[in-house]
């Protein structure tokens, strides 16, 4: 039986617009992994009249009713009660809870005063299965009334993930009737359209597993999922998926329920015990940043400048004054020469260098906004690419920072770069 | 009278969480600053039969409508068709939007082919008011009926956000009984609830102008709204409260109504002739990022170095290796020599040295992540700064790439660094 779902996330500073309801998104995501239709998204206040009018609705529409949201200690902080309260029950104290709560108090928490309000979040409609929170105060929970699984938890985004992935899954694993596992395949280099193209009849025909998917800035996913018995029945439904969607997009698919190209960039830099080192000119230091963004990124990226002008590009890397007299700072040329001089400067394995126009305006020599250059510089040999990508600043930055994390993957793993 | 509203956010995408609402965020924003009180938002899929129930529920409980989302050109794009026929309304061919979208597709998108669907984007509610997509092709549109005010936006949030600004605000200017006005206070170095204590008195007591408190990635915002017969009368009115917040807050005020500390650094940089130059560590690129950001920046910011290694610091920036020597690279006499270094090598008036740890891990000196230095350095003076920083890797890199701005903010205005 396939479920249908409504999420009602409570909160009037989402409907100020303090805030995006990521909550909704990250229910919505893990719902439609287990194969759940979600039908509605409900935004309410912190108000408890109309967030019984929300349930009162929502209970005609779905089988299943998860909110986010409202289970703080403070008086506004009303959905257990209404909940309890629309579908019958009465909230009892759960002892179990309170101690938990006070520990948090006395461990984690041990710098802040507990007051006596954030008790009332022992309170729990009765009957109900409790999420424990790992990460805040509040216990999430779960009931069964009138047919419907009603399943409450807390609103700070972090939060909510962290109860989705230790408590929820689990839940909803519980109601399927068989095991649902999935894959994420990361692909760089292809827009949406045309990897739909590629994958059509797949998306369109198959029922388990499925493929669909998604679009990320400047990068596109599948989601290949199956429903099976069991975890090995599942990837045996999978595999030959799998293996049709390798031999149809190849080398463009840069991993598999990996996070992002900068991780796996640091991963096989590491892996490989190789150090890299950047030169960036219109990324303005957005390569670098991206690869700080992983932990661990300081063992394997020695460091980089960031360069735009000529001058600084001679005082920082020693490019050649007059490779930039005769044309511009925008060419192989000088690319090279920014990817030779940081690797050189740094002793790393691995140079790159960026330089390139985002705009909006040009460089006054007639080169136009989304010209750019990478090069790749080794001990071995070198390369360099002018991708194409002539859209706007934010979108040119972020398509050549993504372009140069592709090289290097590719020269890392035996592939044209 | 005070309206209320529901925004209806069209969108299979969202109910699969590929992405977040942020048009209703959006929209919620615009809304509240016109005193517009928005008690729910909905999101539902691209089904009409779905779309004509949220519409309908939506009729009970709001005076403004606001659907974003499904104005496109495929079939799936119904929201014009449910609504106008919700409404009893048809659609007519307007032929000069058709002229438009064909004059758009002989320019701006000369490089993409017009499809006879496109011309769908023509067909418009009856009697409704047009509003222009600067953006995209489809335009959005409004309408009077049963007593409701009904507006449809486009999905794309770059889209919708312009259109809200040009079109929407004017449309919810006239439904006012008196003019809105309103102005963003910027504000950095205190929290949200320091903020707030300073200013709860205004915050709770004040009808006309309202103070209202946003909190964003390490900084807080004030929304300053005064409601009067003309723009002269709400700044008359919003003045002294404008007064009081300077007063209480002093120099942690950045700015009013810009858009962001790097904007603003880029802004007095450029106002001033002066130049900037940055030596990084441990936000690896994200202040030159942030920078960089700014259309512009590379008339003012000469470059950047990100030197995480004590090779690198020596061999880009010239810093003394004996400093990294005895006690490791985490000081303020590294973070000084790494300001000077930089502002040297690049020829800068200012230069600006961060070095600390962003964990999660330490790096094996004992050094708590969290722990920065950050300096500044011009040919008169230096300063040095360490900031408590202690949370996470994101907030640590963030948290100090903010410091780092707002000291030069407060060096190019005069006050203490």
């Amino acid at each position: 039986m396939a479920y249908t779902a409504e999420i009602i996330a409570v909160g009037t500073e989402l409907l100020l617009g303090n805030t995006a309801n990521t909550d909704a998104q990250d229910v919505s995501r893990v719902l439609s992994e287990y194969g759940i239709n979600v039908f509605f998204h409900t935004v309410v206040g912190d108000n408890p009249e109309r967030l019984k009018q929300a349930v009162e609705i929502a209970k005609t529409r779905a089988d299943i009713i998860i909110t986010t949201g409202g289970l703080g200690p403070t008086f506004d902080d009303l959905t257990k009660q209404t909940l309890a309260e629309s579908f019958g029950k009465k909230l009892i104290f759960n002892e179990d809870v309170a101690t938990q709560i006070r520990e948090i108090f006395k461990s984690r928490l041990r710098h802040v005063k507990m007051t006596e309000n954030n008790l009332r979040q022992a309170e729990l409609p009765e009957g109900c299965v409790i999420f424990d929170n790992g990460v805040g105060t509040a216990p999430g929970c779960a009931f069964e009334a009138e047919g419907k699984h009603v399943l409450m938890l807390p609103g700070p985004p972090r939060e909510c993930r962290a109860m989705l992935k230790s408590c929820v899954a689990p839940y909803l694993q519980n109601l399927s009737d068989g095991e649902i596992h999935s894959h994420l395949i990361h692909i760089f280099g292809l827009g949406e359209s045309a990897v739909e193209e590629k994958l059509s009849d797949l998306m369109l025909t198959l029922t388990n597993p499925t493929l669909a998917p998604y679009a990320t800035e400047g990068e596109v996913m599948l989601r290949l999922t199956a429903k099976a018995g069991s975890k090995e029945e599942a990837e045996e439904l999978m595999a030959p998926v799998m293996a049709q969607v390798f031999e149809r997009l190849g080398d463009i698919i840069y991993g598999v329920d990996t996070e992002s190209l900068e991780k796996t960039v640091v991963g096989l830099l590491s892996e490989r015990g190789l150090t890299l080192a950047a030169a960036e000119s219109c990324t303005g230091g957005l390569l670098s940043k991206r690869l700080t963004d992983v932990p661990g990124a300081s063992e394997v990226f020695m460091g980089a400048v960031f360069a735009y002008s000529s001058h600084s590009k001679t005082a920082l890397l020693d490019v050649p004054p007059e490779l930039m007299k005769d044309n511009f700072p925008v060419s192989s040329e000088v690319a090279l020469a920014m990817a030779h001089g940081v690797r050189k400067k740094l002793k790393a394995d691995i140079g790159i260098g960026i330089t390139g126009i985002a705009g909006p305006g040009g460089d006054g020599t007639g080169v136009l906004p989304g010209t750019v250059f990478i090069a790749l510089s080794t001990k071995e040999a070198s390369y360099c690419k002018s991708p194409n990508l002539f859209t706007d600043r934010h979108r040119i930055r972020v398509g050549a920072a993504s372009n140069a994390l592709d090289m290097i993957r590719r020269l890392l793993t035996g592939l044209q770069p």
